[in-house]
């Protein structure tokens, strides 16, 4: 097993120079995959770059990728638009929906800053409330479900959760939220709040059926957990929320191309694209996907994650000074962790990059956060962890 | 001269096995530009994929990158965003507008389809009014400032007119337009009209001072006339127009990264950006705009696209069946034409493909429109004039 991960790493040139717990920010490209990128770059240069046959190749890698994105998250490839980012998919789902003066968006207090960033051009746009739940501190006790429950209103439109939790690892229950938002319990209205999860740190490490969730807007990037190339990711709209999600930036990918007096959009979720994007890195991002699969079943993998982020969980709870933020072992890939003898996390996360162990500070909650993947080593572990406790005694 | 030029082209493994005039549609990738990418790559796994080393290569290049766009404009880095292409910073002009129910919009009738799907969505978002005016008219007689002055109204709060006509190539008086929409003549109110022009194909064309221009709003790509990466392009956005212009979609690239009670905004256009993004592009662009100085400044392209434009106009004008939209040789790299036999331009498109002379078809006006770069020869040309007359008879 040791040996055919060592192997497996072999296709990752990022790690042959460093223990790396960073996934959760960028995932390490295959160079199989970048060999895609590079040779998709000669073909559209061959092909054209601007010619019919060059635009075939576009449009063809382009669904290939909705496809093999819609494979992993149990959906229809017309319900994915392909993205810039996960922050793009959470913009083109915030501004999509028609806002009233008044409505209610409800974040958690764990959304990251660029979720909250929207939140706060849509107060300002739409004159909408905005308000926030405490579910941070549910990370160890306490119902998430509850705490959302008790914070909807009858004006709630809308309520934005990370299906994990990118502070604190978390792992929300996503499908137990969405059916008490498609069913709020303290009104007797019939008016369904839509529920949009930030995926940055689900996809490529949850197993996922969407349609069981029930999510209706789903926004995710190949980068991370993918390990797909930097600048690809997309969204997911329900069949059931597509009508009322209106696109916001539109252009050409949008509308079908023909002279109308208004914007015919094209079929499912295909009209949230916009025009001209880095193109070869679609097959990139296959690749990668394809080889997560060389590996094993996302099962398998879901479960060597957990398997290593309970090892580097026990590890690092053995260190004095250190606290990991979880009492129990992690639900995810995530691990975060507070140094307790008052100093400082940067200075630490700088200590152990100039090692060659490169993890991040998060500063809400104020720790250090090491994300594993199924293909991280104890070895590895074992390093970091060492590291660490060279610093903290 | 010509073995200077033949030299030059081998940097452009496009142009190795067809004629090539869709430069309009994307310009050709320079090897060396593809090999900036690929190093790229390559260093952002060395260094990371995410790390503090990786962040601040990214954080220089992104600066880089304005640098190089901004000196191009005579404009300053900070008044440029990067987006992902010239769509998006349409996008990002005409959504940031405070619009008003009842203010009005005007567009001309020679706007690319992305911008009139904008048109409409904002239309339907914020009741605003759309109108066009008759600038296809103006191509060879007639007055564009004059038209648009006579279509300006008191609750005009923009207008959108590209910088050079995507359909007919018309190089329209961007700085006149300007004055008079700063300035309108007809009411006697202080309200300005902000002018946002679609630069996509200007730039890498006109040789461009944007702060004579007097522009507020110059969205543009990298990846036609500069012939950078696809998936890469910006907007320029006045200092005079920015504290009016809202960020729409956001994200961790838009705002100064504190805990703050509302958005701080950074400075400078850069607020416009909102994620991740496609970052090893951004050495691809620079490497690409740098090779153009290196065969002569913007002047010295100019004169030549004007040169065997002109030869391309000549040269068409003599084929039977054929007219050329312009009567006067065109002021810019496009050359625009139709079919007078009534056969269809779409087939003549596919038939001049297969024999790898690359041009495009161009629905309003319906016509064929073929464009010329510095580096394009008199032998392609010729090429392709010979294989349209061999159709035309």
């Amino acid at each position: 097993m040791i040996d055919s991960k060592l192997a497996f790493r072999q296709h990752f040139p990022a790690l042959t120079n460093k223990a790396y717990f960073n996934y959760g920010g960028q995932g390490p490209l295959p160079q199989i995959s970048l060999d895609a990128i590079i040779q998709s770059y000669q073909l559209v240069q061959q092909r054209g770059p601007f010619s019919a046959e060059a635009y075939a190749w576009v449009t063809a890698e382009a669904m290939a990728t909705r496809e093999a994105i819609a494979a992993e998250l149990n959906v229809l490839a017309e319900e994915i638009a392909l993205t810039e980012d996960v922050t793009v998919g959470c913009n083109i789902a915030l501004w999509g929906i028609d806002w009233q003066p008044g409505d209610h968006l409800l974040l958690s207090d764990c959304e990251h800053l660029s979720i909250v960033a929207i939140a706060r051009s849509l107060q300002r746009r739409f004159n909408i409330e905005v308000s926030t739940c405490p579910l941070m501190a549910t990370l160890n006790e306490g119902d998430p479900v509850a705490v959302i429950t008790e914070n909807l209103r009858p004006n709630t439109r809308v309520v934005a959760v990370s299906h994990v939790l990118w502070n604190t690892g978390q792992v929300l229950p996503l499908g137990e939220i969405v059916k008490v938002c498609h069913h709020p319990p303290s009104w007797g209205g019939n008016q369904i709040v839509r529920v949009l999860s930030d995926a940055a740190q689900s996809v490529g490490v949850l197993p996922l059926n969407l349609k069981e969730l029930g999510v209706d807007f789903y926004a995710f990037t190949g980068h991370k957990w993918w390990c797909g190339p930097e600048g690809l990711g997309g969204l997911y709209v329900s069949p059931e929320a597509l009508p009322e999600l209106h696109p916001t930036f539109v252009g050409w990918r949008s509308i079908i191309d023909h002279n109308t007096h208004k914007n015919v959009w094209r079929k499912g979720s295909e009209r949230y694209e916009v025009a001209t994007s880095a193109y070869p890195l679609y097959p990139g991002l296959q690749t990668a996907i394809a080889l997560h699969h060389q590996w094993g079943t996302i099962e398998e993998r879901y479960q060597e994650i957990c398997r290593l982020s309970k090892y580097l969980w026990e590890r690092l709870s053995e260190i004095p000074h250190i606290n990991c933020l979880r009492t129990s072992p992690p639900e995810s890939s995530l691990v975060s962790f507070e140094l307790t003898n008052g100093k400082s996390h940067h200075q630490l996360v700088n200590v152990l990059a100039q090692q060659n162990c490169m993890v991040r500070t998060i500063s809400s909650p104020n720790c250090v956060r090491a994300g594993v993947h199924y293909f991280t080593t104890e070895l590895e572990i074992d390093q970091l962890v060492d590291a660490i406790a060279s610093q903290t005694v």
